[in-house]
């Protein structure tokens, strides 16, 4: 208990949940980090498409970041209608679900879950493999750093919403602040300079086009910039995470303002120092933002500490999906799609279940692809952006239904401008990235609604079946048949015996005899050891039945000996006493004689409802 | 069931033990592989400490064979000794513990038990290699092919001591006729060309001698050939086997011929041919066996055939740990110093959990060194002399205290003559690969030394403290108190209260509020629906208590309450009755309940002797 409560903090009463809650603050920095880092690697993505456009490709960056921008608001403000419309939180499932219907639902909440999962194994990789590529001695020890981070992401998560929020404050903060000041000053030189800035220290020099402006490569990144988008679903979905509804709203706003800043401001210094992407397999390689940096401040400790923030953001932009998954699961939970464990709150108030679900699955993913989830990628915001659709679809309908409200009709319009937007982006994305992987999202989001309808038709059946309204019928009460199933003479099963002679007046005890336990004098002394001190204390003496086993089995011949008498005595409970020894060491466990436990399992798993299991502990005490 | 009987045969009786006995030539490929395939690798290994020696060492390789052959013949002769003296049995553990005393017996099968995992380890990856550098696609699969090895060996040698001796006849002697052909054919032609024979197919050319002949090259050679002798025990230890110890005798004499005659051809051969051993780094790499074979009878379908038998010769002399490490483990079991489960006979009358464990260990080592397990042949064999030094050792006090009996003092001489040779070939081994890893047997073997005598000591101390020897004292037989813990109302709590209030007049049910399950209409409804019927069939109604659980578990509460009930009633014994439902699919045992199963271990381990807990079925029928 010491060691739980150092890890993950002290238990926590269910009233403590209002200090539990968080404000603007917290929440950008708990649920804005995946949005947060895409000003990280959004543009990078999109400028890795156009590399073969050379230094064409600087020059279609900052149109499509505007695009991608655009979208960003619409869907913000969109969002932003769903927060106030759905304060006990409107994530897509909720939303989908009540305005579109529970299969739709079900698919919003599928592809959103994917694209969690798919949020941590990518998220924590990446950043990984950004240290990595910093500090090659590092590169043999790349998985364990993964599930390294991992763990820690967990732990925190469990420690509580308001611990994990308050945890990566200082990082979130200090990647604002530096990548904000760089561009500040970025953008100050080069108007200074007419928008020709002379870089501090130099970008790789970009070559020219090799391949032509086509449509479909400028499709193609801006359904890679895109990426930048994910993430913005989870402060609606977290409302309830905050004291007030309007906080949640605010931090929404804090968190978009400053992508939307962050995105432009690097779009409009990459196209001012005419800063390109590098390709990654080939040596000297450095990302968008560290050639950009170094151009405006060049490489001193300033340029350090932003890789630094740039770095931590990165690989943390997986708490979004911590915050946010388990939410998703409660949701699924309440309507019984999952099973109930996924609505308890464990200790520390958080959906416990879900973060480990989402921490095993995300490890799972690391280990199989050995930390190099670029294959993973492409599967990356598909589901984000059909969750997106899904939920503005259905604010659309839920305006439909309250045209009455006052500017309905203006709600229902952005709403419907955003479905049509992200939805036209889930196409793009779609299409653009089929053949690398996008073909699984076929396969695996409708996979994940099957299952999801199984597991709550299997629930309700369950439910429906044991059901009881009636009031209890008692029946017979005569006495129950007590067998002793025994191994020897010994304390554990004299303590058994004990008990079955004083429950019952018909106690039959059974002894397996095999090659490895003989026959032995413990028949000639029955009358001495048991039947006469029963005898004494006024109740009838237990028979003594011997089982020959052939085959050396001892846990077969009792269970057919239990049915056999079951069989025997319709009508009548048997119970099974087993009897168990316990110690009080840690290594117990794994030494500890298994065979009360088969016994209890094979007999309860035979069938009988008649036949009940006693587990007649004895302790040793040193 | 019908899946167990297909892979590993229908079930044994006990009384079928006669028939599962062997004879001779299934002796020799049951227990002989290990030796056998020394004719394989023993002269290359010695060759390869040799190689800076260049044609040198050629002409050293003959007179260190004879050597070896010399000291193989004088540990035979006392084996076959110790087989006549230990017909139910002699493995070194036997041997060195009725002579020497427990340690020194304990000594001998922590050594031996080491070097037979290693042997399986060092053999199936050995094996796997020589198969990948013949085809290196199979190159990424080499763990998967060594594992995929094991599992095979594994399944047979559960199915039976007779299915696995008759599985690797056609390898074994199919590996002895071709072997024996091409060494009859070699040596013909080398004595028709007065020693100088032209090979068919001319072996890779041996450099002049690039480092002095030194007495310790040769010394490490030597240890290195020893290899060779390894599995020379398995025979005498698994006289049992045999349908009569004369068999045994005669099995092992058969061994050892086919072994001495196979090593001293092989070196004949290697001198007429000069054939010495190659860098196994270099490309064009080839065994010495392969450019034997290839000199003698050329590259052609009986080149194939012969290697072949080779490399299943190498990969199968694993079984013979499969068929003797468990004996010993069964031997240590006898005298508690493993579970008892080691001595308990499985469904085809072998020693399932030795050979479980034995697989088990051999896979955590193949995987954790990835099947490249060269640095464990460093290891290898060292624990196989210690092992024979102290049967040697065992079987010289065995004659010393038999004085009188006709040819004691002849039959001493040799197995002194014995184990000093095994001795001193143990002291080299260990000074010769002493820095290349030998020193962690100083650790090893005092460790499992150590670790079966806690084993003992422990199970020792068990026993006696739950030694029964006085008849049972009843004491006072007042009914149960009967606890049943609710969750709700369904048929398996109606059904476990329906139990309770049949067992006891006393019956107590408890309710457990958390925010999950909150309060509902059940305490309205409790004397409709359990009280009053339990009053109409004459019984006391149960009371229904309610617990609050501010920290939203659910075991703990219950586990107080329970706690609290057996305080405040001493000398009565306190049942709690759990409801479980059980369900019939394979998949239920992961998506079932598992708070039934918790709440067991946590009454059971809370430690009050007079707490039993009675499992209640319920069955849902479809």
């Amino acid at each position: 208990m010491g060691l739980r409560d150092l890890l993950f903090g002290r238990e926590l009463r269910s009233s403590e949940d209002a200090r539990q809650r968080i404000g603007t603050l917290t929440g950008v920095s708990l649920l804005g980090l995946d949005a947060l880092s895409s000003a990280a690697y959004g543009p990078e993505v999109a400028l890795v498409v156009m590399i073969p456009l050379g230094r064409e490709s600087v020059r279609v960056l900052v149109p499509l970041l505007v695009c991608i921008v655009a979208i960003l608001l619409v869907v913000f403000v969109s969002y932003r209608q769903t927060i106030h419309a759905y304060p006990n939180g409107g994530g897509s499932y909720v939303v989908a679900k009540q305005n579109l219907g529970a299969r739709w639902g079900l698919f919003a909440a599928a592809a959103l879950g994917l694209d969690y999962v798919l949020n941590v194994a990518v998220g924590i990789s990446a950043g990984i493999a950004a240290l990595v590529s910093a500090v090659p001695a590092l590169h043999p020890h790349m998985i364990e750093l993964c599930i390294a981070t991992l763990l820690v992401l967990t732990a925190i998560n469990l420690r509580g919403v308001r611990a994990s929020g308050t945890a990566w404050r200082i990082p979130t903060w200090t990647f604002v602040a530096c990548l904000g000041f760089v561009l500040l000053a970025g953008v100050y030189r080069a108007l200074l300079a007419g928008g020709r800035p002379s870089p501090m220290i130099a970008p790789a020099p970009l070559p020219p086009a090799i391949a032509p402006l086509t449509s479909w490569i400028v499709l193609r990144a801006f359904a890679s910039g895109c990426a930048a988008m994910t993430g913005v679903e989870a402060v609606s979905n977290g409302v309830p995470l905050f004291h007030r509804p309007a906080e949640a709203s605010r931090a929404l706003s804090v968190i978009i303002a400053i992508l939307a800043v962050l995105l432009l401001g690097v779009g409009f210094l990459c196209r001012a120092y005419v800063i390109g992407a590098m390709d990654q397999s080939l040596p000297g390689y450095q990302s968008v933002l560290s050639q950009l940096v170094a151009a405006v401040v060049g490489h001193g400790w300033f340029y350090g500490l932003t890789m630094g923030a740039i770095f931590a953001v990165l690989t943390l932009s997986a708490n979004t999906s911590f915050a946010d998954f388990p939410r998703v699961c409660h949701f699924l939970a309440a309507d019984e799609f999952l099973p109930p464990s996924f609505r308890h709150r464990g200790r520390r108030l958080v959906y416990t279940q879900g973060i480990v679900l989402l921490a095993v699955i995300a490890g799972v993913l690391l280990v199989a692809f050995q930390g190099l989830t670029d294959r993973l990628v492409q599967l990356f915001a598909i589901g984000a952006f059909i969750a997106f659709t899904l939920s503005q679809s259905g604010m659309v309908q839920h305006w439909r239904v309250r045209r009455d409200e006052p500017r309905a009709r203006m709600k229902m319009t952005l709403n419907a401008t955003g479905a049509v937007l992200t939805g036209t982006t889930a196409v793009v994305l779609f299409v653009s990235k089929f053949r690398e992987g996008a073909w699984l999202t076929l396969i695996l989001i409708p996979a994940l609604v099957v299952l999801l309808q199984r597991m709550r038709a299997r629930h309700v059946a369950l439910e429906v079946a044991a059901q009881a309204c009636v009031p209890i019928e008692i029946g017979d009460v005569a006495p129950p048949l007590v067998v002793v199933p025994m191994l020897g003479w010994n304390r554990p099963i004299e303590n058994a015996l004990r008990f079955a002679i004083q429950a019952s007046g018909d106690v039959r005890a059974v002894r397996v005899v095999t090659e490895d336990a003989p026959l032995d004098e413990l028949s000639a002394r029955w009358e001495t050891l048991v039947a006469r001190p029963a005898r004494a204390a006024g109740r009838a003496s237990p028979t003594l039945d011997i089982l020959r086993s052939d085959y050396r089995e001892v846990v077969d011949p009792i269970v057919q000996y239990v049915h056999g008498v079951a069989r025997a005595n319709p009508g009548r409970v048997v119970e099974v006493v087993v009897p168990e020894l316990f110690e009080r060491h840690w290594y117990d466990f794994f030494v500890r004689n298994r065979y009360p436990e088969l016994l209890r399992t094979m007999l309860l798993l035979d069938g009988d409802p008649r036949v009940v299991v006693v587990s007649a502990p004895w302790y040793l005490t040193k």
